[in-house]
């Protein structure tokens, strides 16, 4: 798709130019010096070569077809070469030129200008504002900055510029193979979503890494993510995941969510490997030029030091991976071939004075060993460790091997060169057991990621006069101009959905309230009805647990007294009669609204818990039936919902069910931006919402 | 005190060899000839000399004072070479021989012998079964496996010899100076906290780094840890701590603590900065480098990129580092010497086209501010970015700057020498701002432990006779050769220690109940009695809010029941009534017991959620008022106490109190190993216990 991006088979630098301290000459020169395999031509109207290449007026003057130009002139000039490139069929733009969006009102307006142009052009745009593109294959260096890293097959998508060179640089020094790298700038045009996806596509490209700080469409963004995820590891870094919202939340579960929550949940639902810092995007990298994935869980280490094994067992432990020894037969078959003070457990310690030859013997039993699934390899360079042939044997074993194997070499100066050997024949090397550990646990989750079955979407029937019904309402509190939703109205939309909440009824006077709690039945709850009164509580407007006719009377008059008091200019309907829900466990559920993934919903333990202690599970919508199950058992207080001390569990399914209506809900009524219903009741058998509200508002 | 170790004036290697394949023969080489300044002679009785040297047949015929001996012949032959090493005066041992404790039972029994040996002599001895030590100050490489390392103010001791091998090498590849370097092998003598006890007075030693499997004697490594600490970061890395625990705890309390908690709180109570990875261990070390210490907490980072920056404000948000900006003095001061495009807040941009010159502006007002408590310089190699002058800057500013100044170069080949060059004048240098600001952390909890005042032990008065009751309850318990203690004795021990619990008596039969029950007054709760039972409810033993004389009556029917049911063979002395205790917030207090450091006093909010949660703060005895107060802060649900939605605050200081007579009790009673008091109800004034047990047993 974006091949005449990364394989241009001719590109034009417009804004070429002879002196050496301007970008323009940069760019040219990296292009024609660095090898790049097509055809490049300058263009610049004040001269007539550049390198001793034939220098163009214009784009329109080269007498050939130009699939790719880069544009490195002055903001100003650019919507006028853009035109240029357009009546000259060019296919891609690198617009490094900076002076657009980041500078303010005019920059913008120019961006879009430039956007428009290309857009009815059918031509596709990097930038601007932007370091350039790099394709190490085909030898193209079209940035202004660096040498090309050496080849490999990691692409990688950066937000930032600098952080693009300087990791570059760090690429040639550690011999970190870079396939192709893009600058996305100010993402006018192409964006971090339609380098995943083209990177995903990408028969040269094994592993994708991306820096990102925003992104532009989040739904195409996940959705793009969670196909490519299937097939390539991608490992993302998303910095600003403490900056303010963009928007303050006005409901309690939006308040929870916080701004970064978004990011982790979108990751998660696309496959994508969230790392949070640069260190970890490299480590987590390294572990999949392995290319071969764990069946199982359960890790073989081999080292020749006790205590770098112990580290490693450690960090298997707190991971969750499994150190399970050999299987009976692999011990007895190499027993004899290891000295008597060699562990053959795991880690298999084959001891300071082992040579190559012994690490071969366990690494060809493990291989063979249907228990191991995969293996690591610890080694410290002691007095007689023939280190260069361990690391050959290494590489021997991974050809051969259909379980992923990888190293950590402990040491400096005389592990470097197998180190070297090592990374250049695909097997991953640390000089850290811990890093070594926690990066192949990704490997782990990378597999089973890959395995997982397509989401289950149960269909949710609501009946199609109760939609009617709800976007009636809906339309109703628009028109009004209505925003905050209060008890009464949420009741209704969420009871068309399929909520049950309590019995109830208005009463406008202490006796009718009498009247109603006789009907219903003793004990009752009274709250106040107010369209102004979004926390009953917080005014006096809430009376648990009346017994009888006498207490709710006077219930009646100290809610009215109080509300009165607290709010003297809310409207007050009346006050509400409810019929008392005894026993359950209390829980939220909810509703919050992101500005780049759109709805997500909510799930935690109720009362002063998800307040004190902010336990609460968000999916992004739709929320599937594994989602919803995965939802409940991920908060930390879980094991509570399955009954303690002798209780009986309490209704999941239940709450499965209210999680999947309110995704329904939402996907439905996307005007819906945020729902709090809590407590939610859930019994052993069934469920019960106690007090909704919601937030409404274009989106 | 151990300066005959790492500064000897003149050292023998018994065992020292011809043969360039031993050990011998290595260890000889690397004192001859990497530069030490002492006298070497080798010890063998089968040669005249070696490498030229004049050769002794013991160590008794060498004509001088010998402070040292290195001792390298196979383990058999030990004992003998000890003795002559005695009689000749040698002050220090370091025997590198393997073959002893770690081979069982027969190593143990040599081992034992050496160290006999070597006590009655007055000996100091480094090993068995190690690696030797290092001294790059004088040059002294008494070890056989390696070159020295860049010479340093840093101080190691590893029970890891190959680690230490391994770690060594990466400093010589990466220019970090080590000055002291001791294996510690199997501590059969001179353990880890003689080392730190030595480095912590050594003159030449700026930082202690540690790895340790396991330590020795608790009580003195604290002791020593504590104060060290309060003069030079010690920083180590605890291996093993997901090992099964040496022996299973009996109480609730004793399992809540695991088996690696008391070493993170040994850490903590001793201001120990305990590190995870061996990178971190180093990433710590690099910071502490700088020699100042920040007075506060708010940072300036500097940087010409916007993603690093954002990533180091992520960091710090994450690590509670404030990024206040500069005084607006300090801004207007610079902001016409930077272009309109750096942002003058905080990260501090000085923008992609910055050379030395913009940094130099910033860094200079920086320093000169209160505000900025330490700044934080970012650099990525960009197209005109002037690297090495950048770094030049730095060095220049930390020369003159009272406030730490650290660095994150971005990069490889680019910033290399700049980083070599920082790091070589005391400016830590990381190349990940997640790694830079995270290490920087720990500069700042130093800088507070160390200015942490002596803690405050308030005298808690028991009774002298209450004692001695105490002392006679114990020893009664102790020669019956009873180690679980009930609720009746529990609770008795308890309230000579100043504990309250509800009213109660026993009663033989439902008639003498109800009696009683009149007595204290309704509601009443039954729990059977019998010093068999430890889980009174879980065999139905237990009867709650027992309303009138019916209830109580046929509660106590119930229960013996019940209890006959579960447990026909368990001698039920009756069942005891108890004064009903509502309201207040139910915590837990208790006791656990850890075989290196003793008591551990443990809090948690109760009920459910501390089995589901694990939410329990401990101490390791004695516990301050301070330290106490911390435990209730630190736990997640803390916020509960302080009475939430409206309720009044729970009573801290009686809580507080309890901790501290708990602390008291196996203080002065050690034999009391664990405690368990769960419920504890703490109210809005005072508290009461309502259910106690104990686990006493010789240590």
């Amino acid at each position: 798709m974006l091949d005449f991006i990364f394989k241009p088979s001719s590109i034009a630098v417009i804004g070429a130019s002879e002196d050496e301290r301007k970008i323009g000459h940069v760019v040219f020169r990296n292009l024609v010096e660095q090898g790049f395999k097509g055809k490049v031509y300058p263009v610049n109207p004040k001269r007539r070569e550049i390198l001793g290449i034939k220098c163009y007026p214009s784009v329109k003057d080269i007498p050939d077809r130009v699939d790719l130009a880069i544009i490195v002139i002055p903001a100003r000039g650019v919507p006028s070469v853009v035109k240029d490139c357009a009546e000259h069929g060019v296919k891609g733009l690198v617009v490094i030129t900076a002076g657009f969006r980041e500078i303010g009102e005019e920059g913008v307006k120019l961006e879009k200008e430039i956007v428009k142009l290309v857009r009815s052009a059918n031509i596709k745009m990097v930038g601007p504002n932007c370091l350039g593109v790099i394709n190490t294959l085909n030898r193209m260096n079209a940035t202004f900055a660096f040498d090309l890293p050496p080849s490999g097959r990691v692409a990688f998508f950066s937000q930032s510029g600098a952080l693009g060179v300087a990791l570059i640089d760090w690429a040639i020094e550690n011999d970190f193979g870079f396939g192709k790298f893009v600058s996305l700038g100010n993402k006018a045009d192409l964006n971090e979503t339609d380098f995943l996806e083209y990177f995903g596509e990408d028969p040269e490209t094994d592993i994708i890494l991306g820096y990102i700080e925003d992104i532009k469409d989040g739904k195409r963004f996940l959705e793009v993510a969670k196909r490519v995820s299937k097939v390539k590891p991608v490992i993302i870094i998303k910095a600003g995941a403490t900056e303010a919202g963009a928007r303050a939340a006005s409901s309690h579960t939006g308040a929870l969510a916080g701004f970064d929550r978004a990011f982790s949940e979108a990751f998660k639902k696309a496959g994508i490997i969230r790392v949070n810092t640069i260190q970890e995007l490299f480590e987590t990298a390294e572990i999949f030029k392995v290319k071969k994935l764990p069946r199982g869980n359960n890790l073989l280490v081999i080292t020749n030091a006790g205590g770098p094994g112990i580290i490693a067992a450690d960090t298997a432990d707190k991971f969750g991976i499994r150190l399970n020894p050999m299987s009976q037969e692999s011990i007895e078959a190499i027993i004899d071939k290891l000295p008597s003070n060699a562990s053959l457990y795991n880690p298999v310690d084959v001891i300071g004075d082992a040579t190559s030859e012994r690490y071969k013997i366990v690494l060809e039993q493990a291989i063979k060993d249907s228990v191991v699934d995969g293996i690591c390899v610890i080694l410290t360079p002691q007095a007689i460790t023939d280190v260069e042939n361990v690391a050959k044997e290494i590489v021997n074993i991974n050809k051969i091997s259909e379980k992923p194997v990888f190293a950590c070499f402990i040491g400096g100066k005389k592990v470097k060169e197998a180190v070297k050997f090592l990374k250049s024949h695909q097997v991953p090397c640390y000089s850290d057991p811990s890093t070594a550990i926690s990066s192949y646990r990704k490997l782990i989750d990378f597999s089973i990621s890959k395995k997982k079955k397509e989401p289950e979407f149960p269909k949710i029937e609501i009946p199609a006069e109760n939609k009617e019904k709800v976007k009636l309402i809906l339309e109703v509190l628009e028109n009004a101009g209505v925003t905050s939703v209060g008890d009464e109205n949420a009741t209704e939309i969420l009871t068309l959905y399929g909520f049950e909440f309590p019995k109830k009824a208005l009463a406008k006077t202490p006796e009718e309230a009498v009247k109603i709690a006789e009907r219903i039945g003793y004990p009752v709850v009274l709250k106040v009805s107010s369209p102004n009164i979004l926390h009953k509580t917080d005014v006096g407007g809430v009376k648990l647990n009346l017994k009888n006719a006498e207490e709710v009377y006077n219930g009646f008059i100290d809610i009215t007294i109080n509300v009165k008091r607290f709010m003297p200019n809310a409207y007050i309907k009346g006050v509400m009669v409810y019929e008392m829900i005894t026993g359950g466990k209390e829980v939220i559920l909810g509703v919050s609204y992101d500005t780049t993934f759109g709805h997500m919903v909510a799930f935690g333990l109720g009362g002063i818990y998800v307040e004190v202690l902010k336990d609460v599970a968000f999916r992004i919508i739709p929320v599937s039936k594994e989602e919803a199950y995965e939802m409940i058992e991920e908060i930390k207080g879980s094991k509570i919902l399955e009954g303690v001390r002798g209780e009986p569990p309490y209704d999941k399914n239940n709450i499965v069910d209210k999680i999947l209506r309110l995704s329904q809900l939402v996907i439905d009524f996307p005007v819906i931006k945020e729902i709090d219903i809590n407590p939610y009741v859930v019994k052993h058998q069934g469920g019960i919402a106690l007090d909704a509200r919601m937030i409404i508002g274009r989106i």
